[in-house]
């Protein structure tokens, strides 16, 4: 009886853990959307409430550290309950930088000078969507404890890394065209740079997605590419 | 006499564990230092030799999981002992990004047109210095378990950031005078925000030194500020 007990609470524990981290994947996931949307419409309550969303992110992550290892000490959780604990461990963090990458997007808003119908500004919301969409499967397939769903992301990857580098030569050209805007297209380079993190971090948790359910590690774990550029 | 054993072999794998997260530290710091030079030289092979040991130091962040994982699945430690693993573990993963970060400066050499005195390069080793100072102090800090030297630390990140926005101001304006070198100049703008974040590295492993020192957070924990430009 106690041991059904403890098997109890540790599963207890585990769906509370697995709910924190998609409470924080769900955030993350909106803040990527908004702060395109408050860059798009140079919309600062909009980006306002991406950067106050982020103390939030980053309060679970909080969370999650503190009932990991909470049930590290209480429960001692062997083999496969243990890669579970710390792996959700580590996807919080990855979420947490995610939900930076977003927050550090939105605090640009406000300073990209002629926002309406400038061209640099068309190309990113399409490399965003991909980006975030990326976020969203991966989550998923963590939540359905799903390795193939989660190495189908890793794949999409090389097309963000694909739009950056096409976005940074085209930025560069405009900004040789029209030096008065190599400011706010400046800043537009790092949102880019943002999103193209933000693909890489979705990668990394694909590959901890495929490390919790299968116990491998991917051949070629979390490298972070320089663009080609 | 279990016990006793049980008290020392646990000792010697948190060794082990400190002694893979210093050699990580002592192989990034490195790595900072190198692909700095290697960028004012215009030295591909020196580049080359940082972004090969990058791969050395993803190993060790895998060796250090999983010898984690394995202490605390052998010895389910309790309260200090659980934190230091828990810390190591945590150490270990923002060691790794601090040499994503030098590898990305790395790769970037060969994109730099016309390097000979070019001003825009002459104004980022000493930021890189001052980064690099931040690891080297707070790796120290963590060998030493001195929460004090930890959040000295801390404070000097500031001045990394002050450094960043002076370099971004200073490339925009030089991108308006010559807008021929706009290409290069944006390449040197994100080795910048490399080097910015290597700080912000730095900074949240200060955090966990001082944690993994109290067993207290710090008032306000792992934020990644935006640059004020």
């Amino acid at each position: 009886m106690v041991a059904e007990h403890t098997v109890k609470a540790f599963d207890e524990d585990i769906t509370r853990l697995r709910g924190l981290v998609a409470e924080m994947g769900g955030l993350a996931e909106l803040s990527i959307a908004e702060a395109m949307d408050a860059l798009v419409q140079g919309n600062e309550d909009l980006a306002a409430g991406v950067i106050a969303r982020d103390k939030r992110i980053d309060q679970l992550e909080g969370e999650v550290d503190k009932l990991a290892v909470r049930v590290l000490a209480l429960r001692a959780p062997m083999a496969d309950d243990l890669r579970e604990v710390i792996v959700a461990l580590k996807i919080a963090g990855v979420v947490e930088r995610i939900g930076d990458y977003a927050k550090n997007i939105a605090k640009r808003v406000g300073h990209i000078e002629g926002r309406k119908r400038f061209e640099p500004l068309t190309l990113l919301p399409a490399m965003n969507e991909l980006a975030g969409e990326m976020v969203h499967d991966v989550l998923t397939a963590y939540a359905a404890r799903d390795p193939v769903a989660a190495t189908e992301v890793i794949q999409r990857d090389a097309k963000v890394d694909a739009f950056y580098d096409s976005i940074f030569r085209n930025f560069v050209s405009y900004m040789v065209e029209n030096p008065a805007t190599i400011s706010s297209v400046a800043q537009l380079m790092f949102v880019a740079r943002n999103i193209e993190r933000i693909g890489d971090h979705a990668t990394n948790i694909a590959e901890m997605v495929h490390f919790a359910a299968t116990g491998n590690y991917l051949p070629d774990r979390g490298d972070v590419p320089a663009p080609a550029v």
